[in-house]
């Protein structure tokens, strides 16, 4: 395997380049995130928090689902809605609430299958769809799901809080399958058995109240090592990693699991001692954790395979968030 | 003024008539408003509400804004998605704590004035905007907005709770203009001074914790009559109201009036005792209260003017929710 070539094809992926564009509105919004002066967390992490007092935080997330995603399959699409927004309350460690949508149609053949998708997304996760709105008369096809989810404060999970000499943990269900339609949707969830998939959100509670990780995102659209990027830019440190400790299934080549969005996957960061007691936890519920690498100054994503070490985001030249605070 | 045309105009009203294929999503989804067995509060009231324990709720709403409002004024657009949203928290007698946004966006040229409209809303209403996802390679423009409050248990203002006898009052700033661009934008907070404002939404608040009020809605697209329809339809009842006692400012006709959606506008029921408390407090913030009829038993809507009488809605025969709970 040829490292410069799938370094390239992750700086070049589509779930990383569009990310790029939310800065111009996250500069523009950074006014008002904090009006009212309870906001904890601002863009960049999974979920936002507003601070409720006595410890408690509410936590909010909005997620929207490719078009064409929705043109293809409808029914993944309205299922996905609801494992990507599930999947942001319980990589910050909370307890997923409540969500709703925003649906706009303009093809009724597909609503049937949309809501569906998101029916049974609703029950596998155990997490109601509590209300919405619909836009009936539009000429495309766009859902859009928020959810809530209620956190203690000294507990939560954020993508801030990474240090220097921290260690780098990849964790993964590798027990799935990629989705017929989406080969970069590593499906870990919707052949599983309910309960472990919910007491993989609840696994993730469990390293927040414990206290165990300093950083933890849910690998999402930019894949691996482009989430592990965005954590890092948060936290405002860099990272040196060996590509052959991530954990894989071995159906999958390197370059499409890299670019996969998991059912149930997360980047962290924990100080050493915790190490074991984090693998340990997230083995009860199906998820493979190792260590991948270190937490370093330099602001730069070192990659290594075999001899060779190249760099895959630097953020001073390729960011992938690129949010100034 | 000739009432049959009045009616007709309002029975047929795009306001009124798009809320009827919201039907198909509700009775599809809901399965799974409460699959945690902790959702209180379903479709059909401005917002629902998660039961957190110890008296405390979790109010959660969605507004789409309509793609017209869009691609005539992005601005007004951006201003008008924190103004719906927030009155959903409001209408519940809620605290707004914190949104979130969903664009979609075809055109960068019209990106600016939305997250300017945005972004003043924000501040006029004093709620922030705490994080968001963008489409950022959309073939067309979309605004969702989500709201998170809070609201204690007991003192919640729902659509659900209106009963024979009840009287029916309407209460909206009657100090505003018509949005130059949208002659049905009743506006009356873009200009007006952010204190006010924002007490316009603590008024409501009072009138929940007080226990002031049986039934709440917050007039929106389907304007006064649909509105209170809507209520009415959630709270299984009619209605029998005069025309000529909804508080008006007397520079709109009675068509546009009917049909306008107010910044600062609600739809209340209360047992008479309460009347002049009500009336008293909203004065205080620059809304018009006044009764202008009774809950009835039989489930339909019927307006007065002078001394003629006609059904604007039969939840028989022409319902505007149509819910099937």
């Amino acid at each position: 395997m040829d490292l410069s070539v799938l370094v390239s094809s992750i700086q070049s992926f589509e779930g990383v380049v569009r990310k790029e564009s939310i800065e111009k509105i996250t500069d523009k919004l950074k006014d008002v995130y904090n009006v009212a002066g309870d906001t904890l967390l601002n863009f960049g992490d999974d979920a936002s928090a507003i601070d409720l007092g006595d410890n408690k935080l509410i936590l909010f997330a909005a997620d929207g689902i490719w078009g064409k995603l929705m043109d293809i399959d409808p029914y993944w699409a309205g299922y996905c809605s609801i494992l990507v927004n599930v999947n942001d309350i319980a990589a910050m460690g909370g307890k997923p609430i409540a969500m709703v949508n925003i649906i706009s149609i303009n093809n009724d053949e597909i609503t049937d299958d949309l809501l569906d998708g998101i029916k049974d997304g609703c029950k596998k996760f155990n997490v109601p769809m509590v209300g919405g709105h619909l836009h009936p008369d539009a000429d495309y096809n766009v859902l859009d799901v928020a959810i809530v989810g209620t956190a203690e404060k000294d507990k939560i999970i954020t993508s801030f809080g990474a240090n220097v000499n921290d260690k780098v943990l990849v964790a993964i269900d590798l027990d799935g399958r990629q989705h017929p339609n989406f080969a970069l949707n590593w499906d870990t969830t919707y052949l599983k058995d309910a309960k472990i998939v919910q007491n993989q959100i609840k696994a993730m509670r469990e390293l927040g109240e414990k206290g165990l990780v300093t950083g933890g995102k849910d690998i999402s659209n930019p894949g691996t090592i482009g989430t592990l990027e965005m954590l890092l830019e948060s936290s405002g440190v860099g990272a040196s990693i060996e590509l052959e400790k991530i954990p894989r299934n071995k159906n999958v080549n390197w370059e499409d699991w890299l670019k996969s969005y998991p059912g149930a996957g997360f980047v962290l960061t924990t100080k050493e001692e915790n190490i074991d007691e984090i693998i340990n936890i997230l083995k009860e519920v199906s998820i493979t954790t190792a260590v991948v690498g270190d937490v370093i100054e330099e602001k730069k994503l070192f990659l290594s395979y075999g001899n060779e070490t190249l760099v895959v985001f630097d953020q001073e030249k390729n960011p992938v968030l690129n949010i100034k605070s």
